[in-house]
């Protein structure tokens, strides 16, 4: 290996910035013998010098702005670990650009709001602004749809992209509870922030969406685009019917691209016991991606974590050794294209739908009355238990119907007398 | 796009290299944006010329023999589809590299016996050997290990490598039906060949994890090193206890690299519901990696068939095109290390035993004292039914123990005079 060692400065030296050192420690040599370069991290950023982080820093240069160390320090590549759409991740991302330097990022906020403009910056410069850690952590799963699909037509992706949304979902299936109790330890865990939102809001999931759609569709990235819900209306009843209908509930972010336009949606879904991601528990993330050629291909793993991000960021490093330049998106950002938008109002399929409803007679004429009066067809009604004049859960399961007619008989069965609260409606997906 | 074409010759036009053809021009303009070069096929080899295969073969130039044609064609690129580990495959890639061109190939016979030495021809001459088609199908898998893992040191890889055998062990278990006539069946569809052998009696799985051990590891291919063995043996007994015992039965292909050495392994093994792979079916492929910092990466999709095949021939290529030249097996030929082999015997695990007994009193304490004379624990045992003087089955599960040990106790336990039949032996493994 006598080639020059490729040089690096790390903003931001969290759990994933330590993650990342360290994997370069470890396996260095390794990654060296692997025919690309030695990788010598020669710069990093962060406010706290003094704090222990379990790596060796006494021999690189130490800034306390990373948007200087961008591009002040002599290196070849900044990683950027900070985190965040605006600000000092993205100062720093554009200063690193701006000094000729090669980027490699796990900032999905950063690259879901801006990564067009980025990617632009980027090519125009003959630069590259690598991410694969900012979307289902250690799964390889930019380069599989961007370099393994790359005579494929791929027309749609979706998967599990929100660890801490699968772990609680997991947990409520296995343990019965409700959803408050299993946020509660999740925090405990570690496994959920103390501010859960980004996470449980599905807001984290539609931006590894966005990203993932412009690099498997060629478009732009178009975050206000994505249709967010999260998971906090799924009741331990929910997750009971769903075992009975032969349903897992699932968060997934499922972005299709057709003649009539792009749709993207992030809400939790029932998905059949059959289809492999199904199975993905915990903190796994999964990807599935379906190609004209290809079929349906399935990456899983662990979506976050100091490991399998540094393992992420290092694999884009190496490409930057070894002189591998892939377009940022699939095709140059100047020619993504910019579909039509499809609201979720327009997508097709089957619904489940659950009503606290006073169990008495008439009830459930009108509510099917006001379906039929919307074409929207049954294909089976689940009631549990009798209590006359009282509370009873009915769960109402629809044949494919368009989305736009379901909420109009769901806005009509609210408004009933006998209809306690707003519905729970969850998407059925059959992939 | 104003770059000069890759000008491609594709030696064999069976279903994949017609699926090849198709590829490319179904979705080559859109290859051609994606920031590479037009990809252009020239030249073709095949024996026949009048077969219609679908596809327009008016321009490019036709040779009778591949290996001409590899060495004269104007081309870049020799997409090799013939298959075979000798013979006119082996000519054809060997013409290419001396002519100086590069080669695709989706011959994993080919590589399995000769990838060690075609690498270091090729990487001599500073030309790319590519065969993400000879593993797992569409799954681009060697993309994922090699470039998508490049900060990791893996430990083991493993899957599920032959959709043939994943067919006919999905269809017993779902059928009940013995594996003569599921595979009877399975050919009456095409998803067995007529001489069924190289995919039921795992040779075709053990070529492919050859080839995944190698570039998982760094280590010359060494497929005569594996240990393999097929499904023939599995009856619809087995699945049967499988289901009781809480596994699922699949033909999987092990690596493993210790500080020991190397152990390959293909056969038939018993896998926990819970286990990613248990749930993978059918035709369906699917290879496992476990990285020291990405934990554990699982990638399931279509293994055979024109499509998927011709998904990962046309990746490989777009990187030729793109001029991304990674080393063949992760590190240079020449520097791939050759571990000591560990052979089955030295397999630590639990086991599944099903004995053929004739029932009648003495016979579990002979075959219980046997096994803790070799020091085998047992974890549970289950007959089913009770016929005295007649045939039953007898099912042991042990416990953790090293296969050598479990071996001797078999052989004598073959040899008391109430066991009917060889024993019936799945290794269980809990990933």
């Amino acid at each position: 290996m006598s080639a020059a060692p490729l040089d690096i400065a790390v903003a931001g030296l969290g759990t994933v910035g330590a993650g990342v050192i360290k994997l370069i420690e470890a396996n260095g040599a390794l990654i060296a013998r692997r025919g690309g370069r030695p990788l010598r991290v020669v710069a990093v950023a962060a406010r706290e010098r003094k704090k222990d982080r379990g790596v060796d820093l006494s021999k690189v240069e130490w800034y306390d702005d990373a948007s200087r160390m961008a591009a002040e320090a002599k290196c070849d590549v900044v990683v950027e670990l900070i985190g965040g759409a605006d600000g000092i991740a993205h100062a720093t991302v554009e200063a690193a650009l701006k000094a000729g330097k090669h980027v490699v990022t796990a900032n999905k906020a950063l690259l879901a709001h801006r990564g067009t403009e980025l990617a632009r910056i980027a090519e125009d410069k003959g630069l590259t602004i690598a991410y694969e850690a900012a979307v289902a952590g250690g799964i390889p799963i930019i380069k599989a749809i961007r370099e393994g699909l790359a005579g494929n037509r791929v027309s749609r992706v979706y998967g599990i992209l929100n660890g801490t949304c699968n772990y609680i979902l997991t947990r409520m299936r296995k343990s019965g509870e409700a959803f408050a109790n299993v946020l509660a330890d999740a925090q405990k865990l570690g496994y959920a922030e103390a501010d859960p939102s980004f996470d449980v809001d599905g807001i984290d999931a539609a931006h590894k969406l966005a990203i993932l759609a412009g690099v498997a569709f060629g478009t732009r990235i178009d975050f206000s685009g994505v249709h967010v819900e999260g998971i906090r209306r799924i009741g331990s009843e929910d997750i009971q019917f769903a075992r009975e209908l032969g349903f897992r509930i699932k968060l997934l972010g499922i972005a299709e691209l057709t003649e009539a336009g792009l749709m993207q949606r992030v809400h939790p879904c029932m998905v059949p016991l059959e289809t492999p991601i199904a199975h993905v528990e915990d903190v796994y993330n999964a990807v599935v991606a379906e190609g004209d050629f290809v079929g349906r291909l399935v990456c899983e793993g662990r979506g976050a974590g100091a490991g399998p991000t540094a393992s992420a960021v290092v694999a884009d490093i190496v490409d930057i050794a070894h002189g591998r330049r892939p377009m940022t998106f699939q095709l140059p950002a100047a020619e993504l294209a910019a579909p039509t938008r499809l609201p979720i109002a327009a997508r097709k399929g089957s619904y489940y739908i659950r009503l606290d409803v006073v169990d008495r007679p008439g009830v459930m004429a009108d509510v099917t009355a006001t379906l039929r009066d919307e074409n929207v067809s049954l294909a089976s009604m689940l009631q549990r238990g009798r209590a006359p004049g009282e509370r009873v859960p009915v769960v109402l399961v629809t044949h494919e119907t368009e989305e736009a007619g379901m909420r109009r008989a769901l806005d009509r069965i609210s408004k009933l007398g006998a209809v306690l609260e707003e519905p729970h409606v969850v998407r059925i997906e059959r992939f």
